[in-house]
């Protein structure tokens, strides 16, 4: 581009923005009103003729075990990386009909692709840019220099965007178990009294008063940390965190206060013309991810499992082939699963059968998708309700789900709906409610929150989900279930892994200090699109993992495809190397033991902290490796920067846009771990991965004396 | 880019994370590593032989008068924007010796600016990604179509961070109030007794308390609001707002709780597959700006005048002439001045001044820069203390004002500090400080903030300006100060121009009535380095408004260039229309009043509010204009929206990065109005700005039913 056409462009935009000119987007059809959508895509014809590709779920098992020894690239994707054969057959479905589409649009980005936004050296911060650093150009206007540049990028594109997420989830979950406390008419529940009382007294409170009052002091309390001043130490964090962790963290000056305040605080960092040294804005981030577990993650799982119940083992069913097309089908999406368990609690009542008797179905029941489902899934486990109808899969699979034209009602609340669900909706006659106003959808009805009338906002959302029934059945859409269900084992967590091994963790640790199990790894995170990637990823390095006998655990989109990879069924035990083999099959348990979704990390670190203090170590003492094999996005950012604070290897890819910097990129992957806690190793290739984790872990064994 | 390129891309990224190959920074010079600069920049030949430009101020004013007629495109740049005669000279100088500098890096980036980013349709959030919109891709990977992505780009990358920052501002202030009334050994004073009741008083507290428990009192419910949830309504908009915009932020449901949670919760809604609601983004915005406004700007302004006196009417002078060989100079920068305001008492004592005599200096003396100096010109306005210097300039000239080579000590606290200082302290001399660790530069020391030892803080930062002094003249080092100062009259606030008024706004209502002024307009925020710009825009714009008989409030680094443009002296009452000319003759004021800093817009809101209430009006009927002229960074974004909020037309300029969308340039230039709000009007020329001023203006008026 030259000087000119700077000028010029900047022209054409004030033009633009005086209303001189047409806009680009005024040229594409999309606007904000929903009703615009028809033109693009109502009247596409979608062809259901499709035969299934498969027999049954074993002949799945094995093409998945063949196929994905294959290379991944450009050539046949994304049908060489759509290892969900439900996902795959629907794929078809809505590619073949020219709808768009996660997969598609994934293709049609790359020719266009931004190498300085790959590598982090672009920013849009200022009026006096945008600016890019190149060899040739080493500085932004400002005068920021590579390292500046992608360090500031890294944390205010990701860190803080992510902590926010996860510390608000936190802050929601205990506005809700106040109202449980304060409203006992919300069809709320306090189901694990025991968990509140211990986590209370930890806290500091007295738990010997009343459950609903005690309720109501440690929501309070939750909450008046998360909005403490960032130069008051977090209470939370001093409660709950692993004492050695704490010492060096006050060392390193690491110990946060309150989220929010840390949040502005890292935020004001990353004005133009402030902060430039970009190792301040790199240990900025590992503060903000002890935040981020703390006062999010560990608190959510804490708050949500006193509400819903602690998870239980259990053996429960996944994916399309639970859709039934005479049953009212509710999918329920997200990640805080509050308004979801009152709505099931409700479905399975007579009177709520009986309703979607009367409109003509069988019957109806919800369905849990992406991280909220695994959640639900593994509250089904404690309690087995006719309202509940499994778990659908990951993220990605979230416009084909809606492409069988028998999801009457989506509803959502969180992170992980994606913008083209009002064009299936209208498409496919699904019904779509936000039920927190924090997620707005274009032209899409939105329930407030408002935690003390769970139930009646639970009731509001079945009433549209048996009209969306009634106006499929008068209309007499065609659809198409792909009929695939995989049978998985769920629930894990530490409570559940401690009651299963008869009450403590020294069998466990008895089987580590033998050697039938080398270390554990979480596989965690999501699935994105990418070449290579789209489940496969996460897929080989798993069966790389377990041969070598390593443990594994999963949360997060990864548990969805381990379930429809057949990884979750004890039968995978076959899979591992002679050592976790044994293990497996003396405790009837598959080797990826799902812990639910990616904000049960915060349930993960938990035994982990469990494992040290049983082993008198430190945690970055544990032959432990975090995986995040396929990240997408801003909250996995900030649970990897948790895992550097607890002194972890992290694996993570893809390649995160900090390559532009050696500086950030030695001071991530090297220079953290000098300084006692963990880093952050790339790699993309899934067999290097694995050897990557092998030699972590022994290492970790042979620092502990273990052979 | 092919996609091959992309894949051959990413696997480079890869190999780079695991250290298999050079990265583009390693091939640069610069590192963390100050030492490093020395090779780029120590032994650059520097040559003072330029020959004064002008010969005085007179003849300064004259060519600035002449010379913006111009036209200012690249040709000539950039001395066919730079008007303050000391930057003209210092920027040949740096220039000459081929050191890096701002206006030369803006010229360095044209050729490699990128057409998405400046439209908003460049996305990096996540691992799908990065992704552009064009008319042939019409959909980023996640699905967000060109308005989500133009509207959530705008509201995280600005509106979030410019919020962040005001209320973190406001956030110290409230700190330092407190320390105050704990600590008098602090160095730290109640200045204005009177306001703190008034506002205390305001805020439902009681003021017939001591002083100092007031003091603390009035802080902590500061930072209470500031920390409380986001679904509180704030106690501080609640007590400052006006009456009939609470009711209708009510109506749009765009009041808002404590600050901090709700930049997390907006923080939260810009995650991948969140909110994909375009207009969300933008009221959210708009509900940030309440926030921005009320915790932030306006309580920060009250809190420092607090602290150091309210500002009165005063004539004071300004740049780099003000420098003198002979003595300490200390530059302070940034925007909080409150450790400033403590070493400008200390070095105003004889025992400072003999320090400073005994390591061979006629003496120390304390200039300010950027919108922390204009805050302390008008400190000094009601003081008059000798170890205060005077005003340097704008953000654009800190590093040619390093170059005169006797800046002893550059200490800062908050933005528009740039990440170039340790280059050219480690060349020319100057030690540089922090004096908050919010804001840290590579190898550059940084003071905690403990505002109860504000005084032990100050005495080290002027001990390491003696140490720099003795060091320079050691060192025998060659200077230069380009001997060019501006008389100007600071300190206007809503109280000194009652004050000046005879105790009442009825005077300045009456010059309106009757059309001697026109309207008011404030000229705010920053400078830009950009073609036309780099302060000759609002120099060019304010003449035009001025001649108009329209009344002009400056604050920010606008300020500082009415001051060496010779807009705030009473002489310039010759360049206005006769109307305004008849009012400020009779004063003896100039047609530009300068309020300070742009977190003065707090203290301009303040008089509008009065002003309304004066003529008991909503503040939207008000015949007032904001502009932006040459805004830059993210502050002044938040601050458009707290505008916006109060129902004023904002002309911005340069174009913000939101053309790539007609609905959120429709929102934000019509829909907003409709609602009750103002609006943003997008203008480059001068000319046709201060028509759309003139017309607006007019407009608002006939709806006063005023000729």
């Amino acid at each position: 581009m030259s000087d000119k056409d700077i000028r010029n462009s900047y022209e054409e935009s004030a033009k633009r923005m005086s209303g001189e000119s047409q806009t680009i987007a005024s040229k594409l059809k999309s606007t904000n009103d929903p009703n615009e959508h028809n033109d693009l895509h109502e009247n596409i014809k979608v062809d259901y003729q499709n035969s299934p590709e498969f027999s049954d779920m074993e002949e799945v098992h094995r093409w998945q075990r063949e196929h994905v020894k294959q290379e991944q690239g450009k050539d046949g994707y994304p049908l060489n990386v759509i290892i969900d054969p439900a996902m795959r057959e629907m794929y078809k479905v809505v590619n073949d009909a020219g709808l768009t589409n996660v997969f598609d649009r994934f293709s049609q980005q790359q020719p266009i692709q931004c190498k300085f936004c790959i590598e982090g050296l672009s920013c849009q911060l200022c009026a006096n840019g945008p600016c890019r650093i190149s060899e040739k150009v080493p500085r932004g206007t400002c005068g920021v220099d590579a390292h500046t540049m992608v360090a500031r990028n890294f944390m205010y594109r990701h860190v803080t965007i992510g902590t926010s997420a996860n510390i608000f989830h936190c802050h929601q979950a205990a506005r809700t178990l106040k109202a449980a406390g304060q409203h006992p008419e919300s069809g709320l529940k306090i189901r694990d009294a025991e968990k509140l009382k211990k986590y209370a007294d930890m806290a500091g409170l007295d738990a010997n008063k009343p459950i609903e009052k005690l309720a109501i002091e440690f929501a309070d309390w939750v909450m008046d940390d998360i909005h403490s001043p960032y130069h008051i130490p977090s209470k939370t964090v001093e409660a709950f965190a692993p004492t050695k962790r704490k010492e060096l963290w006050r060392q390193l000056g690491l110990f946060p206060g309150g989220g929010y305040s840390e949040v502005a605080y890292a935020q004001t960092r990353c004005m133009t013309n402030f902060t430039s040294d970009p190792v301040e804005f790199l240990l900025n981030s590992v503060r903000l991810g002890i935040a981020n577990e703390y006062q999010g993650l560990f608190l959510l799982d804490i708050i949500q499992e006193i509400l819903m119940g602690t998870q239980e083992i259990a053996q429960k069913k996944q994916n399309m082939g639970l859709l039934k097309e005479s049953m009212i089908n509710v999918v329920t999406n997200g990640h805080m699963p509050l308004l979801a368990h009152v709505a099931i609690d409700l479905a399975s009542t007579d009177e709520w059968q009986q309703k979607a008797k009367a409109a003509g179905a069988e019957g109806i029941q919800i369905l849990g998708h992406v991280c909220e489902g695994q959640q639900l899934i593994n509250y089904e486990g404690t309690h087995n309700q006719k309202g509940y109808g499994g778990q659908e899969g990951e993220w990605l699979s979230q416009e084909y789900l809606l492409a069988t034209g028998v999801i009457d009602l989506f509803m959502f609340d969180y992170n992980c709906t994606v913008a083209t669900m009002p064009i299936f909706a209208k498409r496919f006659g699904t019904k779509l409610l936000s039920t927190h106003p924090v997620i707005k959808l274009q032209g899409t009805e939105t329930l407030d929150f408002i935690p003390e009338k769970m139930k009646e906002q639970a009731e509001k959302a079945l009433d549209k989900a048996i009209e969306a029934f009634k106006q499929r059945k008068a209309e007499n859409r065609k659809t198409y279930i792909p009929n695939y269900v995989s049978d998985c084992t769920v629930g894990f967590s530490t409570e559940s892994i401690r009651k299963a091994l008869g009450g403590s963790f020294d069998p466990l640790i008895e089987q580590i200090a033998n050697g039938n199990i080398r270390g554990i790894a979480t596989i965690v995170g999501c699935t994105t699109a990418r070449y290579g990637q789209g489940g496969s990823n996460i897929f080989k390095i798993t069966q790389g993992l377990i041969k070598n006998n390593i443990l594994v655990l999963s949360g997060g989109c990864t548990s969805s495809v381990m379930q429809y990879t057949g990884l979750t069924n004890p039968k995978a035990a076959d899979e591992c190397g002679e050592g976790l083999k044994t293990v497996c099959k003396s405790l009837g348990i598959p080797p990826v033991l799902s812990y639910g979704a990616c904000v049960d990390i915060g349930k993960m670190t938990h035994t982990a902290k469990e494992l040290a203090d049983a082993l008198n170590v430190d945690t970055n003492k544990l032959p432990l490796v975090i995986g995040a094999p396929e990240y997408l996005e801003q909250k996995a950012v900030a649970d990897a920067c948790t895992a550097v604070a607890l002194g972890w290897l992290v694996h993570v890819a893809p390649v995160p846009s900090i390559t532009g910097s050696d500086v950030v990129v030695k001071t991530l992957t090297e220079t953290t771990e000098t300084l006692g806690l963990g880093k952050v190793v790339v790699e993309m290739d899934a067999e290097k991965t694995v050897q990557i984790y092998v030699d972590h872990i022994e290492k970790k064994r042979k620092e502990l004396g273990l052979n």
